[in-house]
């Protein structure tokens, strides 16, 4: 599993959804001001009290597309090393690779900055639905969403003096059920200390990615600074290097990016005709002209691909397993139960309507503007750094211009403020790579847009795609970030003047982009809003609060037990030996060991358990997750889910649905016989006896 | 449009499909022994008489892949250009690349022969029904397959005694419903005559495919020979160069390859759930491996790739195309009217019974072997020729061995002999192209099937899927007509001595293939097939002949007019220009300017009719059809159908579908002045006189 990856960017846009009806099993990614402590003691005997959630937020921390957690009272923080592996690359060179080699800082003043990594921690939660609510009002379409996000961004504004240290996000649940202030501390120094090599965490690579039994060291470690100085964190979670035992109770803190259980049939059946295929089919091509690509590369440019591969591959790999979910009968019966349900216990209820309905109407308008908001909005430019650099300074300049009520959702003054932060951080690009990713954008749009529409008329001109990709990126100086920095200072009129061409290009394209945007949120994003917040009264009125939002990138605790699964009649185990490595190894790629796993084997203590799973209800954004004993020790880090793991999306499955972690049994043995690093191992050893727990 | 693609290879098998519901509008593929004549004059004041019918049967000629007629008596062939690309490519040498360039023999001498062409005529249409139901009897599952196949067998031994000069091809229409036997002459010494360069037949290449308004020479010459001299073709089509009118009757005689207008709901949700989806993704991520490694390679090495990726490019663009239709709203509930009538009307039948139940039931029970079937029988090798060859090898020695009726399909000595034939001829293969297939093959096996599977083991070793890939490939040495000769005539023998690599590869997995191709057979195409035959009498007695069989790659006879069609509010002319060329050129590819239109740009007429529209219902296979007026004479040669016609594998919508056809007046324009041929120009204009009508 990955980091957070916008799967539905491009078929909801900032839609978040309903959750599904109320909760069974160990299902649920709850939030932490309506944690189901009675339903979770009544099915395993034993519940967080208060105190533990207030530690366990306090230790729970947000990185970039990722969850994880602090393990001492000086800043240290427990991830997965996918979260981090392009922190790695980032600090790489050709001559000098940390994504092979891994990275051990031996003392504080070796710890590297990771460009743009921040850290946040929950603070507070507040309840704002009656503002959103009010400011609403009655709109419809395009000026319901206007005035929600204006209201948003007020809210948002007045809650935070010092952005340096704070964030504040208003977070929208339940489709607009509810809407939550939660105010994060946030480190904007987060340094690199300690990552095994890149092999070692991916052993068996794409091929036993989602699979189970798993042979992975998926873990790395990272400090938050501030003024130079590691941060002090009183609140960390105790470093417990044992072995997690068959069946005892495992929580697992972290912020899971976003699923769909709330979607009505009609969205599903959209996502399961339209936006999978879509997605699936796009990537697919662009996955093998990146590997075919790096192919025909040298090391370097095999390097510098590597990290957007397993990106492309993860995702593909998720989707892939949703579209089967979607399709496979049981599913989909189960799925349609409950919405059925749901329809009958608010048949009658005047105030709730048929937003069933309503929503089949916006998806059926939506529809048709599907392929022109895909390619010239929501997926523009096919991932090209480049090219949303260029974005995001044509578009934050127009709407810096504007007051802060007109302007299109993430522009804020706080929104802003990081963007700018963001933008300025040196991240390197590769030329052949942008090339690739322009390139493949502007012939996929002309292929499923037609040579003869508008659009691609304006975009192409009478130029050839690949040709057009090459002059973007040959001519454009956006790589330098003091290039960046120039235009961002020199705003709208450093815009107009500029005569980079892929700022030219954007410039001049942007219009059409910005309308299929507006079309879709007149369309579809406004009626869907209101149709979601009387579907969220529905679910309020049939099931209470034993309901869970769906996921949204923001803080959640799943329950569950360390177990196994039945595969088709056999018992899949709950755990894996380290000594397993080198029997799966064939001593071919991604089968390969790793370095130091090979130099090391007899130093290691094959008998330590490697990864296990458990029955934990998780979702990509919950990389790095925390696994947490009764005791509030951590026992681990989660990273991936296995296979049944991916219909998770859309519901949850408690028979077949498993986390997959990382032990702390593992992490310690490599700290202590792989990739030595004995300062680490004593300051988490000796850093439990400062910890409250 | 492609030649005949095999689209449904991997999810139906042999099993062809029945007839839709009664024709209306211009919807038919019909055979020429069951044209609605009456329909049609109703319809259109004037429909073909007997003799109109038998001269256009005698001059249609079946090559491979695609359909042709003869047009003089000295058996010239008219066809498309994209159906004799492969023989150009060929032909061609690094130094001497006629698909570039583009081929004119000057005399007869010059002519060349295409490796492994075939040219046949429908001699004769006989009705084996009532032999194929007796043989079959109350047979089931796996055993009805296999008795229906040998009296095919027996049937087809017994019908041609001349292999060299007839074929005999039993047809299964109405999926069941009928069996024909059809004898046809044969030619196997076809030559070429004349080509355009690629990019006059491919001008706008992929993006302008299945679109119109449209601007492409897609014509050629072929010419039949026997015992070293032309054929004598009494039977052909007067060459007539001039403009079609709008709204004037025109017939396309041809061999439509597949449809699947008779699938059930149950088969089409399949078909829009799982075949599409899973071919589209694979193929994308093929065909972007391919072209970045054309990208990669020096200008032999796309040469090489070109005409791989033109398929690969044309059927992706009509399985999206059929993947949209199956899932548009509209064309679904159209399709389901369909079977809801039948079922209607139907009902109470007790020697119809429930057909769609059965093969609801077989379809639940294919799902689970889909992925299996797909990767280890129906697609292993990704259109490998090198691992087509050992297979075809490996298989033929062992069936060979066996009594004819227990054969697999496709193994009776008629066609063994025609195997062998084919299995001879010199076709050059290009390493690279084939590690390429064979790595993404295993690959993919891997990643579908998972790394623990059986399958998947037995197919590795401990072996990375590049690394056998590229042992199979430089290792074998099958590239040599004279190595795959020997082997053939070794039979099993010569086969479980060899030791090339590739031989070996399959002699040890094929046991594998061969288990779940009879799983298949068992729980798929044997129920299927007895289901099927009830649903064909259920048609019979619902719409008695008003219905047309399913296309099958035999002759056919659809009929139309001549007209645009409105495009969203916009009438879409039925015809272009030839000097609307000049105007969509853009000088990049793939709407660059052939050399030969550049530089004879003041010679060419601009105002001739160059490509054009008719109604006529036809699909993949087509291609190459004669475009027929109603005196006889030939028009055009069909060779596309517009965006709207990809849907017509499932029904047919004559508001939108369209066929695409260059005119015999382009032709001559370019015979004349563009790629000259002065003695071809008089042959066809002179050839007129000899004609019977």
């Amino acid at each position: 599993m990955k980091s957070l990856a916008p799967l539905y960017a491009a078929s909801a846009l900032t839609i978040t959804l309903i959750g599904a009806t109320a909760a069974s099993a160990d299902e649920g990614m709850w939030t932490f001001d309506n944690f189901p402590a009675e339903a979770m003691r009544s099915a395993h005997g034993w519940a967080p009290d208060q105190a533990w959630l207030d530690h366990v937020r306090q230790s729970s921390v947000r990185i970039n597309g990722c969850s994880a957690s602090f393990v001492s009272g000086n800043g240290l923080i427990l991830t997965n090393h996918h979260c981090i592996d392009a922190c790695l690359q980032q600090l790489s060179t050709a001559d000098d690779d940390l994504v092979a080699k891994g990275f051990v800082a031996d003392r504080r003043e070796a710890e590297r900055q990771c460009p743009g990594q921040q850290a946040e921690v929950v603070e507070k939660i507040e309840d704002v639905t009656a503002r959103v609510a009010g400011a609403i009002g009655s709109a419809t379409g395009e000026a319901l969403v206007r005035a929600r996000d204006a209201e948003i961004a007020a809210i948002e504004a007045a809650g935070c003096s010092d952005p340096a240290k704070y964030r504040c996000q208003v977070v929208t649940l339940y489709g607009g059920g509810q809407y939550k202030l939660y105010t994060y501390r946030r480190y904007s120094d987060v340094r690199m200390v300690w990552a095994p090599e890149a092999q070692a965490a991916q052993f068996g690579g794409d091929p036993d990615n989602f699979n189970f039994p798993r042979y992975s060291l998926d873990a790395s470690f990272l400090r938050a600074y501030e003024d130079g100085r590691p941060v002090e964190t009183p609140h960390f979670l105790r470093w417990n290097p044992r072995a997690p035992e068959a069946g005892e109770i495992v929580m697992v803190s972290g912020n899971p990016g976003s699923t769909a259980r709330g979607l009505t049939e009609t969205q599903r059946a959209f996502v399961r005709e339209v936006a999978l295929p879509t997605t699936l089919i796009l990537g697919s091509e662009f996955r093998g002209r990146l590997i075919a690509a790096m192919e025909a590369g040298d090391a370097e440019i095999r390097r510098q691909g590597e990290g957007a591969l397993g990106g492309i591959e993860n995702s593909f790999k998720a989707q892939s397993g949703q579209l089967r979910s979607l399709n496979d009968a049981e599913f989909r019966a189960m799925l349609e139960r409950q919405e059925a349900d749901l329809r009958s216990r608010s048949a009658g209820n005047a105030a709730i309507g048929d937003p069933w309905a309503e929503i089949a109407a916006a998806d059926a308008a939506y529809r048709p503007l599907y392929l022109d908001y895909r390619f010239l909005e929501a997926q523009a430019g096919q991932g090209s750094q480049l090219f949303r650099w260029a974005r995001t300074l044509v578009r934050s300049a127009a709407e810096r211009d504007k007051p802060a009520a007109e302007r299109l959702p993430g522009f804020s003054d706080a929104n802003l403020a990081r963007t700018a932060q963001t933008l300025f951080q040196p991240v390197p690009t590769y030329d052949w790579l942008e090339e690739l990713r322009l390139s493949f954008w502007l012939e996929k749009t002309r292929e499923y847009l037609t040579v003869d529409s508008p659009e691609v008329r304006a975009l192409l001109g009478r130029e050839a795609p690949e040709a057009l990709a090459a002059r973007l990126v040959e001519g454009s100086r956006l790589a330098d970030p003091a290039v960046r920095r120039a235009l961002w200072e020199g705003g709208s009129a450093a815009i107009a003047a500029s005569n980079d061409p892929l700022i030219m290009f954007v410039r001049e394209t942007d219009a059409r982009a910005r309308a299929v945007r507006a079309r879709v949120e007149a369309v579809y994003e406004g009626p869907v809003t209101a149709a979601q917040t009387r579907l969220a009264a529905a679910r309020f009125a049939a099931y209470g609060d034993s309901a869970y939002p769906d996921a949204t990138f923001t803080l959640r605790l799943s329950y569950g037990t360390v177990q196994g699964w039945n595969e088709r009649g056999n018992n899949v185990p709950y755990r894996t030996l380290i000594g397993g490595t080198f029997d799966r190894a064939t001593g071919a790629p991604p089968f390969h060991l790793a370095p130091a796993f090979a130099a090391n084997r007899a130093a290691i203590d094959g008998t330590l358990t490697y990864d296990f799973v458990s029955t934990n209800d998780i979702i990509g954004g919950n990389s790095g997750s925390p696994v947490i004993a009764r005791d509030g020790s951590v026992l681990g880090a989660a990273f991936d889910g296995n296979i049944h793991s991916l219909g998770g999306n859309f519901g949850y499955d408690g028979r077949m649905n498993r986390t997959v972690t990382v032990s702390t049994q593992a992490i310690q043995e490599a700290l202590t016989d792989i990739y030595p690093a004995p300062a680490l191992v004593a300051e988490l050893n000796g850093g439990s006896r400062r910890g409250r727990r």
